[in-house]
């Protein structure tokens, strides 16, 4: 866990040439970059850095060209791109490997499919649209283009399989230590998987395993952020929000907030490695909904429990203080207040 | 868990033209079957019926033709096609969709595909050969044309993540219990998923699951079966056995012992799910290798540790009473006696 960041690597190893002049532009700080210099650093031809450059203005980035200066980069759309997510991304290896879709399923199908051809941890997902975004128990996730965080990320924990809803809690504290630092917002997080603010939902968290029956084999970490939606479907307009909507408008950049998120969870990932989940309670607690109140927990396949919610487990199980005194482990349920 | 067996629907909603013509013949128990009779109880023409039978002599089925008596059965071939595997069976789902295979990868690898395809539980992938038969922890299964049983079958309970590990167990004791009924042969049982003859391993489970975080999707439930190999490769030859070897050349018949396997593992799979874990323990104890004597647990991610195995727990977790007299139990791990 020690090394270069993966944005360093890829410099030394990276044979996208799109990623490379993105690269230049922005070591240039806004100043020109000359068509020989380019053609120069990345050993192609001069048309072929125009034809590369002609590519990324259609995906929205905006150039000055001047004759005898060069380029000079203006603008970078807010789509997060492979190319510009792993540009300066500080991780060691989260990210290193990304892909962008513009529309897909759903990017768990992707990293899964990615994930059973060998691909490594820490390996990410990123699209602009999910027409078949997927939430927990089988429920859809709404994500059109434009507006959201849509995002997997893949794991290759050594961890026992009992252990496995634990890293669905870390990245609830990484989500929400991301949020709050970049944003301000109060977001809180409702076991086992959501993050609310204003009691309205604007982030799932969905953890998805393949496993022999003693140890994982891999984790597919799904991250649905509502950024910048306006509105939502009548049937989502009393339980969901999204960042713009509680910041009267106002919504972060997608690209920054997804690199700041795979560092954190990186940090705390390698932290709940290492340390082991003890380590990640306390922070989970602290932004924690719902405890010390009165909640129903309406489990799978076994009977519906009333009673307070009194904490988390050493397993991340929620634990539930019954009327008689009792202490029940909940593992899987889905939870309302009172 | 009630109604008509596989075989019965299958008559009613069955479309394989061979099957039918193989349970027409089951049916006459030994006698003539006119091509009359069976093109009309088929609804095809004579020349269709002929041709099936041509199929099915290609694949190792004996007929005897006779002008004006029609066609007998004189003997069907010990490989186990699904038409002879679902004819008869005694079964509610397992085996109800059986795909039969010359040869694969691994039938692990067919099962997860058709159980992401969306395939019903109790489906069942059968090969003669498994080229990259797979073992747990990545290792591989040596499995040969025409000499064991390489099987997997799909199972979709609704299980908490932490029960899985219950299934191996559960399939250990229907494989145990199936083979003794069989041949007698003393078979028992190593926790947590291999199964000895004379100290040498004849039988090995795998089971893979794909799930959420706090409940499973599906379950690949992977069986390998040493029958009728006479020999293995010199680097197995200290550790593994077959059935055949065990008695003196005597290999039962594949197809019914696949078949009174999915009869009892069905079984105790329904028991399992409706009466829980408490209900198959003493049955896998009565059959467990070690109980009371001193062993090695060499933990993926974890220190070895030495002591006495006094049993299993509710989860399915192995008991070590260690020299200080604690007791651990023990999730995952290669065990060794001493």
């Amino acid at each position: 866990m020690s090394g270069n960041p993966c944005w360093r690597r890829q410099e030394r190893f990276g044979t996208n040439v799109k990623e490379q002049i993105l690269r230049l532009f922005k070591e240039a700080n806004g100043q020109f970059v000359s068509g020989e210099a380019l053609s120069e650093a990345l050993g192609c031809s001069r048309t072929a850095i125009w034809k590369h450059i002609s590519e990324l203005r259609a995906q929205g980035y905006q150039f000055e060209a001047v004759r005898r200066s060069g380029y000079r980069l203006l603008a970078t759309p807010d789509i997060p791109y492979a190319e510009q997510v792993k540009a300066g991304l500080n991780t060691q290896r989260l990210g290193c490997e990304t892909h962008f879709f513009e529309t897909v399923e759903s990017t768990q199908t992707e990293i899964h499919a990615l994930a059973r051809a060998g691909a490594p941890e820490g390996t990410v997902v990123i699209a602009d649209e999910q027409v078949k975004g997927k939430g927990r128990l089988g429920r859809s996730w709404h994500s059109p283009p434009g507006s959201g965080i849509w995002m997997s990320v893949l794991l290759r924990p050594k961890l026992e399989l009992q252990r496995c809803p634990q890293l669905t809690l870390v990245a609830a504290v990484a989500i929400v230590e991301t949020i709050r630092e970049q944003t301000g917002l109060p977001l809180m997080i409702k076991w086992p998987n959501d993050l609310l603010l204003n009691g309205k939902k604007v982030c799932g968290i969905l953890t998805e395993l393949r496993a022999e029956s003693d140890c994982v084999d891999y984790i597919a970490l799904g991250i649905g952020i509502n950024v910048s939606s306006a509105s939502f479907p009548s049937e989502l307009a009393d339980i969901a929000t999204s960042l713009s909507i509680e910041q009267q408008g106002q919504a972060p950049l997608r690209t920054p907030l997804i690199k700041r998120l795979l560092e954190k969870l990186e940090e705390l990932y390698f932290l709940y490695v290492e340390q082991g989940f003890s380590a990640i309670k306390p922070r989970w607690e602290a932004h924690a909904l719902m405890l010390g109140k009165p909640i129903t927990a309406r489990r799978v396949n076994s009977a519906t429990l009333q009673g307070i919610a009194i904490g988390i487990d050493e397993q991340g199980a929620l634990l539930l203080r019954m009327e008689d005194g009792r202490t029940e482990h909940i593992y899987s349920a889905d939870i309302d207040m009172g």
